[in-house]
Formats: C-alpha cells, sequence, structure tokens
C-alpha cells in the first residue's frame, strides 16, 4: 500500500490521478492528502469520498468554511501556502503528485523532496525556477523524481536509467502550436491563441504552447532532470503530438514513447514506477491515424524558444527571470492589454536588465522571482500605453 | 576484449559486423573466428587481416585450396557443415555473430548456445524451426541470444527486459515490400520482386519481403525469441521503414525505435549490449523525411503472412515445414519455374500434407525440414507443367 497526497487535486492532474487511482487494478494507493487553491465545493467531496489524513485549501477564508463543513471529519486542514508545504511534507506520504500551477509550487515541492519523497512532477517552475538546488537535495535525500508531463516522461521511458554518456541528445517534440503554419503573428486574439490543437489545458499553458514559450520551459526541465547540457536537447515540431519525445543514443539508435492523448498514462507510470499496469484506456490505432510528420521549429517566428534556450545557457537565476515575465506578459495578453509579440518582447527586455546571481539558495531565486515579475510590470505599461 | 567468431564472414551481415569491429571506438573486439560457405579469396584476405585462431570454408574443395593457400599461416582452417560448428563452437568465442544463410545455420547456432556464448543472431532459420529447442538451451546454458535484424533489434531495445505480463504486444514493422499498393499480382517477374524499396537485400530475403512471408517468419522468430503468442504480436505496414518496430505495453504506453537503414546499428548493439558506444554513422533527420506512414497489412492479398500465423499456432514442426516448403518454392520463382503466386499456394498445400510432430527433438525438426523440401518439389513439378 502507497500513501498518495495530491497538491492541486481539483485540477486537471489531480482529477486525473484520482481517476488513476480509482480505477488501479492493484488498488496498492491510498490517498493521505489533498490540497487545492480555492475550489471548496469539490475539494470537500474528495475529502468525504477518499478520508485523507490532511488537506489544506489555499485559500483563507474558504479554508475557514471548509473547516466548518467537515468539523465531524477526522481530517486535519490547513490553509495559506504553508498549508500547501504541510501536506507535501505528510509524513505518511510515499509519493507526492505536484500539480500545482506556477511558482506556488516550487516550495512545497522542495519540502517533499528534501523527506526523499517519490515526486510525480507536473508543476513545470519547481525545475525552471530552481532545477539545481531541487536536483541537488533528491541527490541528498534519495527523492526519485518522475516527471508527468507527456514528453518528459516520454523522455524517462525512453532513457531507460541510461548514464549521459550513452545519450547524444533529447528530441522533445512540440505540436508547434494553433499558429504553426501562420505568417503574420502581430493580430492574434486571446481566444485564437487558446484553441490547442490536441491537447485539452489551461489558459496559461495554451498560450505558452502557442509561443512555444511551453516548449522552452520543458527544454530547460529536460536539462536538470536528464543532467543534460542545452546542446544536447533538440525539439521537433509534430503536430499530432503522437509520439511524446525521443531519445538519440551515442549508437545512432532513437527510442520513442508514443501513445493517446491522455495524461492518465504518464501520471499512472510515475504512480507505477518501475511497473507498468494494465488499464481500460482507448488504443493507439496508428493505421487510423495514418501519417505522422515532423518539421523543424522556426525560432525566428517563436522567439521564446530561443529566449529559453538563452536563459538555461546563462544559468543560475536567469531562468527564473524568463519563467516570472513570461508568467506577467501572458496574463497581460489574457487581458488584452498588450499584443501576442509584445510577449517574447517582454521577457527579452527583462532578461537583458537582469544581472545574473548563482541560484544556489532558494531565496536567490524566490528574490529573482519577484524581481522580474516588478520588472515585467513596468515593461508592460510601456506597451500597454502604446495599444 | 571480447573474442569474436563470425559464421558468414563474406555476406552482407558478416562484412558490416567486421566493418563495426574494425571502426569500435573501444576496440575492445577480437576475431578469432571466422566462416564462409565459398568465397575463398575475400575469406583468404579476412583470415590475413584479422589472423583469427580457426576459420572454415563450407566448400570442401575450395577449402583444400585454402589451406593451400594459407600454409604458412598460424589458422586452423575446416570444411563443410561440421566445419561451421567448429567454428560456431570454438573454445575462445564469447560471442558467436551467426549469419550464415538458410536452415545450414541451426546446428551450428545451437552448438554456440549449448556452450553458453552469447549470440548475435542473424540466421532467421535457428528460430523459425527450432525456437523451443533453441530457448530451452539457452535457458540451461545461460547464452544470451541478441538479435541483429533490424525488427527485433528494435524490440528487443524496447522491451528493455520487462516481463511478457506487462507487454500488451509487439508490434512489427512492415516496408510493405515492392506490391504494397498493387492489386493484380499475377504477373510479377522475379526481377520486379527483387527491387525492394528501402533495404538492400539477397535475393531470397527480398522474395520474401515481396510476398510478406519475411515478415511472417520474424512473427514465428518473435514468439520464442520474447516468449510471447502470436495473437500479441502484430503487423504494422510502414514503408518508410525509419521505425524499426514497437511494443506496446499493458499501460498504454509505445515504445519504438527508430534509426536509419544501416545493419551496422543493431549488429553494434548485439556486440556492445548493454553498452550503446558512439559511431560515425550519418544521422536520422525526422524533419528532413517529413513523414512516417502506417497502414494495416492486407493478410488476403499476401497469404503468406497468415500462412506463417497458422505455422505457430500449430507449433510442433509447423514452422520447419512452412519455411522449407517456403525456400522451396522461392527458389524455384527466381528460377521462373513458378509463378509469383504460386509461391504461397504451394507453403500451404505442404502444410496441409503434414502430419505435426512435437519437435521437441532436432532431429525431428530435421526430418520435417528434409520431407517439406521433397514434398515441396513434387507440388512444383505439378505447378511447373502448367505453365
Amino acid at each position: 500500500m502507497k500513501k498518495v497526497a495530491i497538491l492541486g487535486s481539483t485540477g486537471s492532474i489531480g482529477l486525473n490521478t484520482l481517476d488513476v487511482i480509482d480505477n488501479s487494478l492493484s488498488s496498492e494507493f491510498e490517498v493521505c492528502g489533498l490540497a487545492a487553491k480555492e475550489n471548496l465545493d469539490l475539494l470537500c467531496s474528495q475529502i468525504l469520498k477518499y478520508r485523507p489524513e490532511v488537506a489544506c485549501l489555499v485559500n483563507e477564508k474558504k479554508a475557514g468554511e471548509l473547516r466548518e463543513k467537515l468539523k465531524d471529519c477526522e481530517v486535519e486542514i490547513f490553509s495559506g501556502q504553508e498549508g500547501l508545504v504541510r501536506v507535501a511534507a505528510h509524513k505518511e506520504a510515499d509519493i507526492v503528485v505536484t500539480a500545482v500551477v506556477g511558482a506556488a509550487g516550487l516550495i512545497p515541492t522542495l519540502e517533499a523532496i528534501k523527506r526523499g519523497k517519490r515526486i510525480a512532477l507536473a508543476n513545470k517552475e519547481t525545475l525552471v525556477m530552481a532545477g539545481e538546488i531541487v536536483t541537488r537535495e533528491a541527490e541528498k535525500s534519495g527523492s526519485e523524481i518522475l516527471p508527468v508531463d507527456s514528453e518528459h516522461n516520454a523522455v524517462f521511458q525512453c532513457l531507460q536509467g541510461r548514464a549521459p554518456s550513452e545519450v547524444k541528445r533529447i528530441i522533445l517534440t512540440a505540436s508547434g502550436g494553433p499558429f504553426r503554419g501562420q505568417k503574420d503573428l502581430s493580430r492574434i486574439t486571446p481566444k485564437e491563441a487558446l484553441a490547442h490543437p490536441t491537447w485539452k489545458m489551461g489558459a496559461k499553458i495554451s498560450i505558452d504552447s502557442a509561443t512555444l514559450m511551453n516548449k522552452g520551459l520543458e527544454v530547460i526541465e529536460a536539462c536538470y532532470l536528464f543532467g543534460l547540457s542545452p546542446a544536447h536537447i533538440s525539439v521537433l515540431i509534430h503536430p499530432q503530438s503522437i509520439i511524446h519525445s525521443m531519445v538519440e543514443f551515442a549508437d545512432g539508435s532513437y527510442l520513442a514513447q508514443l501513445g493517446i492523448a491522455d495524461m492518465r498514462i504518464p501520471i499512472a507510470y510515475a504512480l507505477n514506477y518501475p511497473h507498468r499496469l494494465p488499464n481500460k484506456l482507448d488504443e493507439l490505432d496508428l493505421a487510423k491515424i495514418g501519417n505522422l510528420t515532423f518539421e523543424e521549429p522556426d525560432i525566428s517566428r517563436f522567439p521564446c524558444l530561443g529566449l529559453a534556450y538563452q536563459a538555461v545557457e546563462a544559468g543560475g537565476t536567469m531562468p527564473a527571470v524568463l519563467n516570472a515575465a513570461n508568467e506577467v506578459a501572458v496574463e497581460r495578453f489574457l487581458k488584452e492589454k498588450i499584443d501576442f509579440l509584445d510577449i517574447w518582447k517582454i521577457v527579452q527586455e527583462v532578461m537583458k536588465r537582469h544581472k545574473i546571481k548563482k541560484g544556489k539558495m532558494i531565496e536567490e531565486v524566490l528574490a529573482a522571482d519577484v524581481w522580474a515579475r516588478e520588472e515585467a510590470r513596468k515593461i508592460v505599461t510601456l506597451y500597454s500605453s502604446e495599444v
């Protein structure tokens, strides 16, 4: 019996994780912790169903309501960022699924890592912001970090634990987003950018997918997760999203992981590793799909990808700065305050202004994050006033 | 330092093996044995270059000439089928590459297996004719059988040693041969059938590729090599031959091995396993290739594939009978004695007439092989007289 804590249980990855646990033929998982940002009703019903020992609702006011509702229930309910840490660090938890969105995921994930727990990692910011710190702590504690997002999970499956010396490069596939073939990107609206061709996702990640920043962040994650330099990580546009990623080995062999677009496959892999358990999901039918296509990404039209490479090559606090500036820019784009093409310009400008620190301490990283957001907001104001 | 004996050193796989050894950056291989069928000059120059301890030229008369030529050279030269066994069983050999063509490969391979040597298996007939015996002996002696042909090597790479219970199915890819899209197969000439779209191969295997019998034999091999029933092995047409084969796991994930069409990659893998060493071969460029396509095989137009499934389901001596009947039929087709579509009809007829034996003893298998050849020749005479 393995005990699982889920940070972000009311979101898409959280719900899929619970579905995997519900349908696990081995029934070897028990939910010991649940945490959500603000969806009181859904978290409440999850607590009543799974009876975890601890829970957290980040929103303080709603956490109070939840405590009132569940006062006869044997569950300890925390709130705030500190509450997330309490669930992540819960002593009973063997596996922590970190599916909260954004920078808020970093500290709780790090606390779980320090305690040697297995991490089913679905929070991008953890490695993007603090990859060096996170991997160092995981090495110290023996914590296994199993990536949940489809690309890194694919790479993890293909790598089979081989040493970096046997790997020529990792090839992250990318759908290319909704504007892959489009020449003029200047008048794109948020609505157009939110229409992702293959995966159903939240707003932030959909925009990141349209700018290719999402792939850029994945390049940064991959560097830390697999111990490779950015020169050993390529991006290949593959609009059908059937090959989730590939590894080219030293001997010229490629291994690729393929599958239907269903996050329950990588989630189940991360939970059950090293075992593969049967499930009842749809099968991939390659003959029916018929055709897989590939093309090089066009970095001149999607500069966010190039900026991400620059950030991880620069190292230190620069990836955290890229990430924070991008978050602010995307949020402003979604509110129609800036143009689609302003996103990369703002990120680039913030990066230019940043004085890199080594980022060996988490405080440095968090300070860089705060600084980059402020700086991005200042620049956004300039762009907004032009609109 | 690992010592390698090569059966079939003057053929395509043999030459590629020597090329891999010549260009091995680790230079950890030494050639201790070489064997060929009848190419005296090439074998002679190979012996002078690699200085093996033992060699064999199957052709007795030419072996005499070779002994004469190399009388001042410290090499023991054998001849005949027995000579192949002497090279395969040579006590110094750690790895035996079995690249002789046809049924002649079976006994030498089996003798090497009994001595616990690593087999780089490039002789299809070993597993097709005597899969059960061969795998039983390998289990006894601890001999590792590493498949060299691109499909099984791909599957071996994707399986990563996982138990059959974690495997939903193996998907062997097939180029589909030169007549994939062609409706009328009745007037095909040997010349047309020899024009394989993606791999350069010998005459027999080219015809087998055109009838899909080659894929059928691979299905039989895969059953024994990976311990799976034929129901767990599929064939998928993939004309570009970039994905060399795939494994679908119990959890819905697929792993695929991809690469350029160069036999040196699987040969090097079999020699170096579990390591992957760098080489100087061309790189695969998926963006340049652009497009990978897939379709179901049409068994009604290519009945040889269906016959192979029937043979392995029937088990015992039936796969050996299928193989022997096919060899005779292909040879007759190449001599323009029968039509392309007579090949499967002859194989089917011989299979119908066969009374299956369990095939637990190698003598039973060899007897079935002889019987099937005779029977096929009788039937061929009927067909030939009609032409």
